[in-house]
């Protein structure tokens, strides 16, 4: 995937994040990687529990070079990640690939796959600006309006930190990869795209004082992709 | 998750399976693990690779109580699904949660985590039927108007069935669920809905005869939710 000296600011540094299917679908910038975090809404996590993978889905923050996962002191899945390598994707899904032939039916996408062994956070400022990366991720201007994390709160939530230095990004754009043998074929051939937007918010229920959404709900309305940005 | 005994038509017949966290977040109809396979576009599968878990987005068909995946002979993730365990998961994110508090910020979504062990399929006949389902799964009406798979990229292809009994679903929905006490701060709280629509087709730039896309895939644009009817 790339012959340069492995750094901080590319990726891909070991042979297991190195893309070794279709090399050009596969991105050594670094800005490519962190787009794709920040896109995501949700990551799917892979842990080792009990000598075989379990995947689940969750949500997460980044904040430089760091992922930021959380869930509860009594999760088996976060228990095992505190304790092994764990894998973790984002995958923007941008278009279904209608091609000639069967087997080049494909998707275009955008994907992100980190491997490592995650830190348990315990320094109580850092578990702080990691948890308030995860609330800013999904729900960016919220974190300031919001009660922060009690004692008991804190105490029952584990906090990981996941470096991004082994990391790969794969990426498939454009039009179907179709034999010359098959141009001719009859059938349609081209891309479907996929687009994840936002609604209007829609206020809880037992929202006692009024339903309008403050201006950093609203500002991502209307449509607007679901695009996150790191405002953390 | 649940005391009755398991049957085909239940979830969860194994400890792996059953979900410990959040047990209202969890149903045992078959139905909902077959809605949230076919709606879903991509699966992440999870593989444990030199020790250690990668996690990897793929396409997927269903048939009955089979997911079908395939791959190239030569991917090391698919030789390794082919010889062990894996986990395969499928997320629809349905809106972003907005709570009074930092620590009940979350998403509404549909989840089915898949765990086995898949066996490679190597009747002609069956793989045929595998390899349509997931063609037909991204592209429903497709497989009919495309050219089939031909022998040598079948003998480049892997395909793997992975049996649904032992897989388990997790729904959230609806407000958060805030502590009484906060209720009545001034946050905002409710739900930012996420949709994923189809746009119009994209004809390929190589498509000699002209772009108008057929039925098939003109049924799916207008803002169509990705929703995929399991047609084969």
């Amino acid at each position: 995937m790339t012959d340069t000296a492995p750094t901080r600011a590319s990726l891909s540094p070991t042979p297991r994040s190195t893309v070794t299917r279709y090399r050009d679908r596969s991105a050594t910038d670094r800005a490519a990687l962190d787009a794709i975090l920040d896109e995501g809404l949700i990551c799917h996590l892979g842990v080792t529990l009990h000598g075989a993978p379990v995947v689940i889905p969750t949500i997460y923050g980044r904040l430089g070079d760091t992922l930021y996962l959380h869930g509860s002191t009594g999760a088996g899945n976060l228990r095992a990640a505190m304790t092994g390598e764990v894998s973790v994707a984002v995958t923007l899904v941008d278009a279904i690939v209608y091609a000639r032939a069967a087997m080049h039916f494909s998707m275009n996408y955008r994907s992100a796959v980190i491997h490592g062994r995650p830190e348990p956070i315990t320094d109580d400022a850092h578990r702080l600006r990691a948890l308030r990366a995860i609330v800013e991720h999904s729900a960016p201007g919220a974190w300031d309006t919001v009660r922060p994390p009690d004692k008991k709160e804190s105490a029952a939530t584990t906090v990981l930190a996941l470096d991004l230095t082994e990391a790969s990004v794969k990426t498939r754009m454009g039009d179907p990869s179709d034999d010359p043998a098959d141009l001719d074929s009859p059938a349609w051939a081209g891309t479907v795209p996929v687009h994840t937007t936002l609604g209007p918010p829609v206020p809880s229920a037992d929202l006692a004082h009024g339903g309008e959404a403050p201006a950093h709900v609203r500002a991502r309305r209307h449509g607007e992709s679901s695009s996150v940005r790191r405002t953390a």
